[in-house]
């Protein structure tokens, strides 16, 4: 637990945001210095270190039977703008940290185990989110991901290609025995009950899309009302719905959220002709995340005819009713259980690159409190003994599935 | 016409925005390079030019007493984003053509004239609008225009320096006999009449306000709705209800526009911890202007509570109920009758230099038609014939002022 906190506080040390949280963007030189910092710690571990075409890094512990698929560990590096130093960044190094335990103890297993660092889980550059599992997965297309541009009209791909992931050393969609992912869990559950392990049995069905409005520009002064087709004036009432649909749902868990808006020209004195936003909605129930879906498209539709703007929806994502392999849960239940160590079923209410592996693999993820359920956020923070016992079951577990007979 | 209509063709080619219009942002360097050319013409005209230190420009025309107080023809060469060719850079350069047809019938005046083009009349890079010749009258101090700064954080003060008005060769509010302005109207009334000449005798009264919202940031899935502070929410609720105001009061005139919102951190997945927002609202009868901002100021209070953001109104501006010179009124108008050019009185819906500088001496403003009343939009046009008889007007009501006894 020691020397990984050590690994924690000195990813903590770059990309520093506002204090005391993080600023690290995916593909960015912040990113890819965390990367370099991971990357040497899985060489000095023994292990080989490799990346795919999406930039995703794998390092690898060899097995006893190295011919066997890999069990897998993994999260993400990336963070938010103004993002914390926990949120992915602890289940990639307790990913570290198991096999440095495996070292020490001179423990081999039969199967290999691989770190897996994820490119943009977070999505705060790129959209969609869990952009370089998806495209590992073979949900999202490789030219996909590479044309995607950011607010400054960067693409994807020329950034792989300027940091080095142009030429990739694995494939893609590679077979793996199994995925485990240790996050926080970003909600106040278990930080309430003082537990310190939840279980993931699945997800909040989320919904996200990206919407285009396209009014026309004037003079903010003497146009009439009537005359007027503006861009923001739509999006305003958009963003103010998506934000009342949440209301309505959230008495049974549903959240509805726009955190991203860009009007053009954006300038005093000049009607907007253009405006960008993303919105998402989530539920526990897949069926009401849908009803919720379909409400803000009414309201898309309205708002937009009422202020005679064009609406496009150009980008669609959606994530979370995936379930967890039973064998893994199975697993790390009774590992906590054996470990006299308490735990409970839970269902995630965030995105995670276990999502998309899920269709590849049997897969689950661990949950570790975090403060007040907080993240996203500069005061992002974690109990250090409240998460050693999770990290601990992560350990057992993954070593149990990695010396099991195929 | 000729020449004038080849300086406004020149002046088209500066600064070229999306076709046909411009981008000329106050104190860039495409405004500058504008600023270059039109000193130029000045000179050629043997002018003299001079500068303040709001980085207004002056080019003068000895009287035969040229120890009188100047009559003064100004308007402004920046633009919008995406703005017109027309808007501000018609009067400059109408004024340019007053002093060239003077020039060419070798027609003295007893006054001096002076062309004036005032800096960031539109506000679209430093607000308040208006900018150079508020402080010029006094109404705003230059060490606030100095510190303005822009979306990228440059100062108007690190850019007057950088340009070179850093050491003004004129005084701020030095004594004009009179102030003319020259603009095409913005609104549609004179060009559906197919009237040439609208004479102003006041304007909408217009309130101006930059508001900031401060909520927190945290994640858009996990957060609970009733644990936001959604400052994006909140901006989207208030650009809303502006933009219902803005029609409560339209069958009187009334018009409400938010044209600026900027969120933050504006990333998808992470609730806006801030939004920064301008908005105006405008109205022909002073009190129903007055109401429509209490109005939006209730919305304003109202929304943020709802959203449990904190709202600051960071900015103040108005103007428009200002009312114009009855001598120059008149002028205008017997001008326009003994050239049998038919003119209408008319209120200005829209911000103009002649504003500020209405409070230091007297001021009246010409309007010439605009295609469909189409500004602060490449689409913007004039139509040339209907243009000469404003200009011709404003060349003999300039002379005769400028040549009476005093």
């Amino acid at each position: 637990m020691d020397r990984l906190w050590s690994t924690l506080e000195h990813s903590a040390e770059i990309g520093k945001g506002r204090a005391p949280g993080l600023c690290r963007l995916a593909l960015t030189d912040a990113d890819e210095a965390m990367r370099d910092v991971f990357r040497q710690w899985c060489r000095d571990a023994d292990m080989a270190v490799a990346y795919d075409a999406a930039g995703n890094v794998f390092a690898r512990r060899a097995g006893t039977d190295d011919s066997l698929n890999p069990v897998v560990v993994g999260s993400h590096l990336d963070t938010q703008v103004a993002g914390g130093r926990y949120d992915g960044i602890l289940g990639v190094l307790a990913g570290l940290e198991v096999v440095r335990t495996l070292n020490d103890f001179q423990l081999e297993t039969r199967f290999p185990i691989e770190i897996a660092c994820w490119t943009n889980e977070e999505g705060a550059r790129f959209q969609p989110p869990m952009m370089g599992s998806s495209v590992f997965a073979g949900l999202l297309a490789l030219d996909t991901m590479r044309a995607t541009v950011d607010d400054d009209g960067i693409s994807a791909g020329d950034e792989l290609d300027r940091l080095g992931y142009g030429e990739p050393e694995l494939s893609l969609g590679r077979t793996f025995d199994a995925y485990f992912e240790l996050h926080i869990e970003q909600a106040p559950q278990l930080d309430r009950a003082r537990q310190p392990l939840g279980i993931v049995t699945g997800g909040y069905k989320t919904h996200g899309l990206r919407l285009v409005l396209t009014g026309k520009t004037g003079h903010s002064g003497p146009t009439e009302m009537s005359d007027r087709r503006d861009a923001l004036a739509a999006a305003a009432k958009i963003v103010s719905c998506v934000y009342d649909i949440g209301f309505q749902y959230a008495q049974t868990g549903g959240k509805a959220t726009c955190p991203y808006l860009v009007p053009w020209p954006n300038k005093p004195g000049i009607i907007s002709e253009r405006a960008v936003l993303t919105l998402d909605c989530r539920h526990p129930e897949p069926d009401q995340a849908d009803a919720m879906l379909a409400d803000i498209e009414v309201a898309i539709g309205s708002h937009a005819r009422s202020c005679r703007v064009q609406a496009d929806i150009k980008q669609r994502w959606q994530f979370g009713d995936e379930k967890f392999s039973a064998d893994l849960i199975d697993l790390c239940r009774d590992t906590a259980v054996a470990m006299d160590i308490p735990c409970r079923n839970m269902l995630s209410q965030a995105g995670h690159d276990a999502y998309p592996l899920s269709k590849l693999c049997p897969t689950v993820i661990l949950f570790t409190p975090c403060k007040d359920g907080i993240s996203h956020n500069e005061a992002e923070d974690i109990d250090r003994d409240l998460s050693e016992p999770g990290i601990n079951v992560l350990l057992n577990a993954v070593r149990e599935r990695a010396c099991r007979m195929p």
